[in-house]
């Protein structure tokens, strides 16, 4: 199985000038922040995000190289994703991501809102320095959806009354938006056509939708190691995802059992094997292959190179995670 | 003595607008936010800040009319002052502000960060898309040192060796960047000439240290019932104004207990006796007094008009509430 290092070998070496930029961008003069830039910026991260971002700008390039520009979008992905993260880490109350412990955890909430909107400025600042209202737009875009997918996540908790549809709007707004619209944007640097510029969306958009059923099938299927956190914690925070929406369809009683918030002694345990034993989880596997399917055809259009090879691999390489 | 009303009555209309549209643009379909909303955009608050763009907006219309776009960067500019307002209180542990509840002492930490980071969100959005570069810079500049004002104050804090100019920096970045760029993106809108643009930044910049330096004097001089917060709390928290460079420098000794943090019994009650007896006051007050002064100067060329006769007034007014 191929790992994220080999997927981004391409663009390795432009990661890595990334997040040394990105540590003393924000450490800079600011002790404070220096040591929860330090945390962030680690080299561990995989940064798929401006990893993408990269890959696109170099695929688009005739002599395959990275534009000034072109690096400062990849930076600016990295710093709203980061940003985000730090915030809803606060608004989630979470205590580690992905096994590390998160700034407001490690720090505290105060510097983790300071942290989070020293990002979110500095990458407010560079974007209207780029100079171009296009991309302003795309990336403000982003910045809103997630803090509209941030409200929304609250809001529909344990809501089993909820659409299928508004699911996929809550992930298209935490996840999809920025990889789309940072792909689109990457786009609009390289002055592509109006149909490049919407595949480029589509690659990203559907790439990103996969990329969240996927994390949404292992809250099911993954163990606490692998997660990072505790297995199924989506489902006993009250969002429900795709394998629980089809679940619900398979097994209506499971629906009480949100309703009452799983109150029951028994309630979590039992809407988990509720899920665990219907066909939620195949289904929901389909749907990441289709969304995978289309990400990949939005960019058969790129001439041949080892940035477009990389890209064509990514949805793949998504879908592998639930192997 | 003229109130702020009075001053303002030249948009009160737009003001009232102004407020009715941010409530229902923050709060619909949100009701976690629509509680918050109605909290920081209820009709008591003073929107000196939108103010200051409405009338300016009106003096440069030759048919004194204001325009939708001169309407939306009114609200942009109260939208990003809430924002910050919301989240430094967090930052600040700060429970009240002038009086009234903090968001996230009356509602959590969690819906302030929510709050401020869906208005910040929105104000970058409309900010994209009133479509011009220049404004999406001026404001995007705010954004970067209202952060940077917020990280300064947290890294001075009991810190005497700083200079003067180091506060008048922190000051700027906290309270006259926000006046000052939106002033000129205000003239931005109405193609003002680069002269003229100057005179409107040079307005705002001034008009907006006055502001803080009262303040600062304030929380020397102003009982708790009207500074809405216990007096003195500035220096008790560390951050040295105006008055206690001036006092500094007549009683070198305050350093010493400054440097200390206050911890001996007597410290503060005798760091603020130091300040109150020297010449600090009086000399904070003449530097008001000549940034009042330098603020109406710098639009004396405006034509006449109610608005031009309430922005000349402006400047005044922050005197006045000295006496």
């Amino acid at each position: 199985m191929i790992t994220v290092t080999e997927l981004l070998a391409p663009v390795e070496n432009d990661l890595e000038t990334l997040l040394s930029d990105l540590r003393s961008l924000i450490g800079a003069g600011h002790p404070i922040l220096q040591a929860a830039a330090e945390h962030l910026f680690s080299a561990g991260g995989k940064r798929i995000r401006p990893g993408i971002v990269l890959l696109i700008s170099r695929a688009l390039a005739s002599d395959g190289e990275l534009s000034a520009r072109h690096r400062r979008l990849a930076e600016i992905t990295e710093m709203i994703h980061t940003a985000s993260l730090v915030h809803d880490d606060v608004v989630d109350e979470a205590s580690t991501r992905r096994g590390v412990a998160t700034v407001h955890s490690r720090f505290d909430a105060r510097v983790a809102v300071l942290a989070g909107d020293f990002l979110f400025a500095q990458a407010s600042w560079h974007l209207a320095n780029l100079d171009d209202l296009d991309v302003v737009k795309l990336l403000s875009r982003v910045i809103m959806d997630l803090a509209d997918g941030e409200v929304k996540q609250g809001l529909y908790r344990y809501e089993t009354g909820q659409s299928f549809e508004t699911y996929l709007e809550k992930s298209y707004c935490k996840t999809a938006s920025l990889i789309a619209n940072s792909s689109r944007a990457a786009g609009v640097l390289s002055a592509c056509s109006e149909v490049q510029l919407d595949g480029l969306y589509q690659f990203g958009r559907q790439l990103g939708l996969a990329f969240q059923v996927v994390d949404d099938i292992l809250d099911f299927t993954g163990s606490e190691q692998q997660l990072g956190k505790p297995a199924a914690s989506d489902l006993a925070s009250g969002y429900l995802t795709a394998p629980c929406f089809y679940a619900m369809e398979e097994h209506p009683e499971l629906k009480a059992l949100i309703d009452r918030q799983f109150s029951g002694d028994q309630d979590l345990d039992q809407a988990l094997s509720m899920v665990r034993s219907s066909k939620a989880i195949p289904r929901t596997r389909e749907l990441a292959e289709t969304f995978a399917r289309e990400s990949r055809e939005a960019i058969a259009w790129l001439p041949d190179s080892p940035s477009k090879r990389a890209l064509m691999e990514l949805p793949d390489f998504v879908l592998s995670r639930l192997y």
